[in-house]
């Protein structure tokens, strides 16, 4: 069993929009089911107003994948559904070729952890139209979630600029999954850890947490509370100190703390959950140095985020570690990374790949036709452009390469053969069966780190970052431009 | 099986904070685990700027109680947790008490659809500290998001005045989760239906669905992929127009119509995805009409949100169905509703109930102290005023009854015995045996709108809604006023 089928029921194909079906149906009906199409998966606006986002949940979405099919009682359900005429909506006959579909796609995507960009497919589908068209939802819904969330803990940790900050949200989080899936992507994303204990056993991740305001107010004074916990509980000793004076509470802790020390434990420091987190760490920082406990911890909590973090240090917060929670959870400044699913190419009838886009008014909205795969270009130091390009035009980078803006034309860049480039997408599933040996999350975690040190630091600052540069190879970009205005009948 | 059994592992009673853990063994290490205690959650302030919230998520919380245990499985992971000191975190001994432990508090809720104001307890939990404790995170989490988007819903719903709303987030929803208790919510708060199949097999809710632009991008033309579909699909034909131009998608979906109703089927209508939403969908209503089209309906979608919703309708939009994905299952603009859980209540070594309440600066985020519950008054149009008091204060209502505003103890009302009313909690667990029959979707669905039409207009509007009148019962007021001054010392 893997996670997902630990967590859920076994196949989740029914988490789809109705309209994957009713399409599905009508290529089946019209004996184009089969027919093999490309599509894309991408975003066109990083999360955040930032300069960078982090892919993040393919390890799901490979799960999902490997468990897909429609179960007796899906079909029986599908079987039931009414048309405006009161009639079935869906033949018998079309319910048994879903009875018997089996996933059998190409699936090439970005690992785990990569740094990413606007446009760029972040997996690509290849296989038959049919079953590509299902997968959008879920794909979409997996993949939208978890990246969002890397991003936003990667921002956050980047404000903590190498202090531990631990993820609290699950009381907050948008239902179960909101809670277990952020905790993953937190942790991938920077986080050292969750509070969350499910998410903790699922995903092999450290979790942290002590006690509460509550367990406070069970006891006739804080002091009887902090010396029964730290009785119960020696070798985790870290006092909640604002339920009713914050440095009073420090100042508790710290007579606790020396009762623990004489039955040879060592405090693990405090945590402050309101109030002026600047001033107060810096008083409790005090008070704890002068006291003899210059080790113990300041562990600071009360709806943070990014910019906060910021904020504190430059009023310089003594804070050694960051509780975050509602903020990073939810993404709760952009709670949606809008990703979206086109058809980039389908086989004609006589095996000929037809490219498409998807027109709009604005051409940078227009999507990119082809099977696309994304070059990065880069040196030992830096990433330096990202080129998506159509896989089947066999580009020779060994030439040299030149992209083109999509959204200014004019703006050309061109990577000469001496610069270092190669694939983002990396083969997944090869006709429905798993070619890829997915790495453990404290690998993918790393893989964040070593990333954002080559993502350029212009790209990386909060306030209007600079745009990594991203563009069409030089024949996608002509192609696209012909097959536009052919569409738009200018041609 | 229920429900979140059929979706989720058996059980979930793993999805809780660590610290919940933590003090259950500090109670467990004390002998204080099984005194009892009474909780309360409850949110502090209305989402959206709003004047009215929607209690939602109670029937999730039922089955989350309903199979609430710790298997082998999670006392091994956590037997295997370990300390600062290398140490475990939990002795054996602890761990059997869990695995012995079952759920068997009471506990009292306010019914799924009924309208609720902060400070309103919306369930409480009276039983052993131990286990009120645990159950914090978990009911945190499912109330906490369900209440956020039946509330978002009910006003979407507000603006649609009286149109149909289908909810379609499920891509961009966070995570699985997310989408499906989102779709039960929104359903819950008034949309009509979904068009998530696995939400709508799962809760037996109405969904729906066509086709997208990639249907119409497959085929060469727009006259051709809509043919198609309406050949394979003829009794659920809605025609997406805007894949090149609109007003031509428009008359291409005439066409088509017309070859529909030629072999006896109906076209059911168009959807509109981009563009000037008010102005096509006045242009699409001339073409329709003036085809013989008159009971085409034209669906809308594209980032609305209740804002918009009302926005299109004062330009006058000729808009039947509106499809509200990302902004509703989101949340988008206030992304978690900030639900806590209190204790108010715990008994001392010999039996007597001893009033807890957590101090904050600001006099209106004290906790209120007690067992409470609420009282309605109402007439017959209209709720009148919500009255919290503490139940084991046996307040007879025969008398009349007089409550304190909690921001301003000198604004008091008085309801006189002529005034009807009755208690929102109402007994669901007792001694962990259900004794609530949880009401059917649609009769919540229903319960929505009847609470609605009794909410005093002026907390239903948008902008600047006034505060509907909540306040503490006065003897309940005045403990509370006599612990804060002792607690500060001040008595």
């Amino acid at each position: 069993m893997n996670l997902l089928q630990q967590l859920y029921r076994p196949s989740l194909a029914m988490l789809t929009d109705l309209y994957q079906l009713t399409m599905a149906y009508g290529y089946w009906k019209h004996g184009l089911a089969e027919r093999e199409a490309a599509f894309h998966l991408f975003f066109r606006n990083h999360p955040f107003d930032g300069g960078y986002s982090i892919a993040c949940g393919l390890q799901t979405a490979i799960e999902y994948l490997e468990n897909f099919r429609f179960e007796a009682a899906d079909l029986a359900y599908l079987g039931a559904l009414r048309g405006a005429d009161a009639e079935p909506l869906f033949d018998d006959g079309f319910l048994e070729y879903l009875g018997d579909l089996k996933f059998d796609c190409d699936i090439d995507a970005v690992p785990e952890g990569t740094v990413v960009y606007p446009h760029e497919p972040l997996l690509r589908v290849r296989g038959p139209i049919l079953l590509g068209q299902l997968l959008e939802t879920p794909l979409l819904n997996i993949l939208n979630f978890q990246t969002l969330v890397a991003t936003k803990a990667a921002r956050v940790c980047q404000a903590a600029a190498g202090d531990r900050v631990i993820e609290y949200g699950l009381r907050r989080a948008q239902g179960i999954d909101g809670a277990l899936s952020a905790s993953r992507a937190a942790c991938i994303g920077g986080c050292s850890g969750t509070s969350n204990v499910l998410a903790a056993q699922l995903f092999d991740l450290p979790v942290f947490g002590t006690h509460a305001h509550s367990w406070v107010m069970t006891f006739p004074t804080e002091r009887e509370a902090f010396d029964m916990y730290a009785s119960a509980m020696p070798n985790n000793s870290l006092f909640l100190v604002d339920t009713y004076d914050t440095l009073d509470g420090v100042r508790t802790a710290v007579e606790t703390g020396r009762t623990l020390r004489a039955a040879g434990h060592e405090m693990l420091g405090i945590r402050l959950d309101s109030g002026d987190l600047a001033w107060l760490s810096i008083e409790a920082r005090k008070l704890l140095d002068s006291s003899g406990f210059p080790d113990a911890r300041i562990v600071a909590s009360n709806d943070l985020d990014e910019h906060l973090i910021v904020s504190l240090k430059q009023q310089g917060a003594r804070i050694d570690t960051w509780g975050v929670g509602t903020k990073l959870v939810t993404a709760f400044d952009q709670p949606a990374l809008g990703g979206v699913y086109k058809l980039g190419a389908i086989r004609d009838s006589d095996g000929t790949w037809q490219y498409r886009l998807k027109l709009s008014e604005q051409t940078i909205k227009v999507s990119n036709p082809g099977i696309l795969q994304v070059r990065r270009f880069e040196n030992e130091s830096e990433h330096r452009g990202d080129m998506i390009y159509n896989e089947a035009a066999e580009i020779d980078f060994g030439q040299g390469a030149t992209m083109v803006d999509p959204a200014d034309p004019n703006r050309r860049k061109r990577f000469d053969s001496s610069v270092a480039s190669s694939d983002l997408l990396v083969p997944i599933f090869r006709d429905g069966a798993k070619i890829y040996e997915a790495p453990k999350l404290e690998t993918i975690r790393q893989r964040v780190q070593q990333e954002l040190q080559k993502t350029p630091a212009a790209s990386k600052r909060f306030e209007n970052p600079h745009s990594y540069p991203v563009g069409l190879e030089l024949s996608l970009h002509e192609r696209k431009t012909s097959m536009i205005q052919t569409a738009r009948g200018q041609a």
